[in-house]
């Protein structure tokens, strides 16, 4: 099994590490210490060796943050993390507060005193970030230092993780759908373009994009650790630890990329002297910046050049997509035909579900790895948004309630990510009405067209005005980028409330997830991919209007579904997309499945 | 009459008046000249004296600008004018480019030469914007520089109308619903809580809010031409042309303001030396940041902190608005009726129809101004968005086509703006399909319920999408501000595809105005004004939402609309919404016209 159930932490860390932590950072004169989920690479899901802030507090979410002082610890989460901070944090240890609302920069100028320090690592935080923090700092009258070595990385000491050392891999043309030379020029002419000499690339996804390389550094994506230097003409410099480095990489990489090891980044950095130099500041820390600064570089403040063309699949990646769509929901929908039957016999608990689907992914003989550990929330514990199940949580399906699954999986074709929530015995009325509500949001943004320009920020509403007219709404984003066999997170599209500058284009995958979660009952999510369509002239209009294409097929549980609530619009919209599901997933399953597919596609 | 029909300028101001202006600029050593539509008061409308780019070009947009240099010269309007600025402006001594796609900058950028002197009036740019074009000039090797008298002005010379000097006037309480002292201290101690002691003033519509007074120095709204100065302690001072200061207003302002004159507002500036000042960079110009850093105070950048209070209506506003759209609902469908019936006989012109509807709300007995001048569109005159019926563009309303009258009203206790499109005769069934579009997003996004925090950016697409989904779009904003008894476009909320980080909050009065245009056909738009209602709890929901109010009552087109197009909820929304115009406006007409209207609000 590739997922597992134990809990990598506990409530005990906090009160187990704090000591330790505190030493340290009085061995370097620190009257506080700041603690961000982010590492070196600013990933979002972190090799076990970078994750601090589960280390320092038990709390495993994937945003957040911790400020440590001598007397006193606040941690930090988002409106998705609210139950889940609760149980992994000691709260004697940690006082529990908003990230969003107020954040950290609050609370350094409330806690701070005058004249203490505060210690950070220039190498987790941007620029932009530790501005706002060393202004809320000042206003307390106290500074923030930069620390040599992270006093957290000495307290943890000999029981911190190695650092990951994956082999780098080649993603072959028949994949990635256009070679490395021709991104590099292509991305080289958008950087001269704008003024720029060479661009310092540290997100590991563009690093992968433009290379057209996978690696294994992170769990649940294919991403290699590794920063590079793009020069204008296309040349290229990569550092790459050389234990990761795999016989084929040299010759495929060519001669126009220079392969360097990690050591060499910062005589490399100081080489740009008197360069216009394009650094992202959400992607890179500030220690890119002032390493760059004290070489006499020009930084040039950017968006990561390789963000949007890597956003904007080509064909051969989506053809990919599709494939790996075909293949991906041919495994869910025997999972959910296993949960309406079989399983009814003895309802599952979520581990075992998890175990279930897992195997259904594993008999394709294709997964490379899930693209996240599979949340599968029965009754109540659907309603925590990022929940995964472990031992001490699993819980039995019920009946008379639902469960909800968001799964997806690594594909060398492509990255998936999948909600279903499936009625279990009989939902009640409430129930019905709740999961209708959040499907009339899902197929109103399925079915939109839009004209070139739009943001997805713009979209967002029509995945939410059926729960709002309902006074009901849910506390996340609708929809986020994914990868190309990359992360199945990624940007810069995304479709959600705060305001976006980034239109949506032709090529672009987003999810298309809206939920409604009743805390302590039940959850509901719905969710499916969908790709961004060239715009097309629409019979009997005047503008070409983009559109979506929905990758991700598996029946959504009829069951679920008032139908009464539906318009006839909604309805017709539902069965022809179960029609698509039929088509392309039915010939793929064994004949009971099938059967079970034909009635639960059937028109509703 | 009100309005007039004549035209003030013509194609020939540019030839005309180029060859006098450049005269000017070479007398100050200038190769090019920034002309922004803009003026002193950074107004949307202006007085005649201060509308330099009507009389440089001849074209007359409330948005736009021009260069001038010695051997050639550039105009710049947006979308909404792009018909328009053909029509008034002579296409040999003016290129016509785009404001947004490019605009002065790029225009900069590719015209300026090496060396070359490009004079701007600082009291007419913003700092922001100014910025944007130094930098745009220093890639051409040119340079910018102030004058310190607008050569424009000196070529003017004694052409130029006078400065306005409308008498002040206080605004009574019962339509202000919070006096001055109350406003100042509330506005004094958010600037106080932002850091700042004092904050300059420049936008006429803040000045009239705080003050409780109301002018006349520009058209169309009771705007007062003045500065202030207000402290944090909310003691003011204010500076007005003694020529428009009228008996009463002394006393009304009482001693916690100081009266003073615009000559005197320099050395008031001068006399913040040292301290935190707030000014907004978007609605003071570059004059007032160069003043106060050479005074030696320390310029704060922030939002007009009157712009959020004064968006936000009392309930003593809100009441009054309502009054004032059930008096202007009742004029508007008297002449409604006239169109339907007696104008029938021999169908009118524009301008007819135009000083029909103005007469109708002249009887009303309280009519102060129009808000705007009226556009009455016939045929294809209606797909100009922004068009001003002129006695040589005048144009006879025809069978078989549509008629937009777009209008509003200045009274005491409000301002009003309503578009209504009427058939005239039978309309096509292309027509009224698109029409039906147009209705089914206004119908949308006044029935809209929404959580707190939610922009007019997010809610924009509600009212797009029908006619998205049919290749169909409209190039203007769907909802502007509008003041009470003040200007009929304000800030700072909108309903706009572009990104806004302004949240919708009640008592924001917004215009509902999707529309439809055919270029050479015809033109759609149904306007109505909505107000944001307090957050309410939904019977069965968990979260309070906003909605919308209509204010605007009059009756929609049923002989425009595609019955079978619009769902069954849409339906009931329009009945309703016809229910309260019949039930509001109906007993304050005559026999005849109550009689039409339970016919045209009878249920679709």
């Amino acid at each position: 099994m590739r997922q597992t159930f134990d809990e990598t932490t506990d409530p005990s860390f906090g009160p187990r590490h704090l000591p330790l932590i505190r030493r340290a950072m009085a061995d370097q004169g620190l009257d506080a210490l700041l603690v961000p989920h982010e590492d070196e690479h600013q990933n979002e899901y972190l090799p076990a060796a970078n994750d601090r802030l589960g280390w320092a507090t038990g709390f495993t979410g994937s945003a957040g943050a911790a400020v440590i002082f001598q007397d006193k610890a606040a941690i930090f989460v988002d409106g998705r993390y609210t139950l889940q901070v609760r149980d992994q944090v000691d709260q004697a240890t940690f006082e529990i507060r908003d990230l969003v609302d107020g954040g950290v920069t609050a609370y350094l100028e409330e806690a701070a005193r005058p004249g203490q320090a505060i210690g950070y690592d220039p190498k987790l935080h941007s620029p932009d970030a530790l501005q706002r923090l060393k202004a809320a700092a000042g206003k307390a009258g106290a500074e923030l230092k930069p620390v040599p070595v992270n006093p957290l990385d000495a307290a943890w000491g000999e029981a911190r993780p190695a650092q990951p050392t994956a082999p780098v891999v080649p993603q072959p043309l028949e994949y990635a759908g256009e070679d490395s030379s021709a991104k590099r020029r292509r991305v080289g002419e958008a950087l001269a373009a704008q003024g720029a000499k060479a661009a310092v690339l540290t997100a590991p996804a563009s690093v992968a994009w433009l290379f057209n390389i996978r690696g294994g550094d992170v769990i649940r994506s294919p991403l290699p650790l590794g920063q590079a230097i793009l020069a204008a003409d296309g040349t290229a410099r990569l550092f790459l630890d050389p234990r990761k480095v795999t016989q084929d990489l040299p010759a495929w990489l060519g001669n126009e990329v220079r392969l360097e090891t990690p050591d060499d980044l910062p005589r490399a950095l100081a080489e740009l002297k008197g360069q216009t130099v394009l650094v992202d500041p959400a992607q890179s820390s500030a220690w890119y910046f002032d390493t760059l600064a004290q070489a006499g570089a020009e930084v040039l403040r950017a968006e990561d050049p390789c963000a949007l063309p890597r956003a904007c699949k080509n064909p051969v990646e989506i053809e990919g997509t599709r494939r790996a769509h075909a293949r991906d929901g041919a495994a869910l929908t025997r999972f959910l035909h296993w949960l309406a039957t079989e399983a009814q016999a003895e309802l599952p608990d979520e581990i075992t579900a998890v175990r279930k689907l897992e195997a259904f992914r594993e008999a394709t003989g294709a997964l490379k790895d899930l693209s996240f550990d599979t949340i599968a929330g029965a009754a109540a514990n659907g309603a925590v948004v990022h929940y995964r199940p472990t031992e001490r949580l699993n819980r039995r399906a019920e009946a008379g309630s639902l469960m909800l699954i968001d799964s997806g999986a690594q594909y060398l074709d492509g990255t998936t990510d999948v909600t279903r929530t499936v009625a279990i015995g009989e939902p009640t009325a409430e129930m019905k009405a709740r999961f209708t509500l959040v499907l009339k949001g899902h197929l109103a943004l399925a079915r939109v067209r839009f004209p070139a320009g739009t943001t997805g920020s713009a979209l967002d509403v029509l995945a939410r005005q059926a729960l709002w007219a309902h006074g009901l709404d849910y506390d996340h984003g609708t929809g986020h980028g994914v990868g190309a066999y990359l992360g199945v997170h990624e940007g810069p599209q995304r479709i959600s409330k705060s305001p976006s500058a980034v239109a949506l284009k032709a090529g672009m995958i987003l999810s298309n997830e809206p939920g409604y979660y009743k805390e302590g009952g039940y959850g509901i999510r719905i969710e499916n991919l969908q790709v961004v369509t060239e715009p097309a002239p629409i019979p009997g209009g005047e503008r070409p209007m983009h559109g979506f294409e929905t990758l991700t097929l598996a029946p959504i549980d009829r069951r679920c579904i008032a139908r009464e609530l539906l318009t006839d619009e909604e309805r017709a919209q539902l069965d022809a997309y179960h029609a698509r599901v039929r088509e392309v997933i039915g010939p793929q399953l064994e004949p009971q499945a099938r059967a079970w597919l034909e009635e639960a596609t059937a028109p509703i």
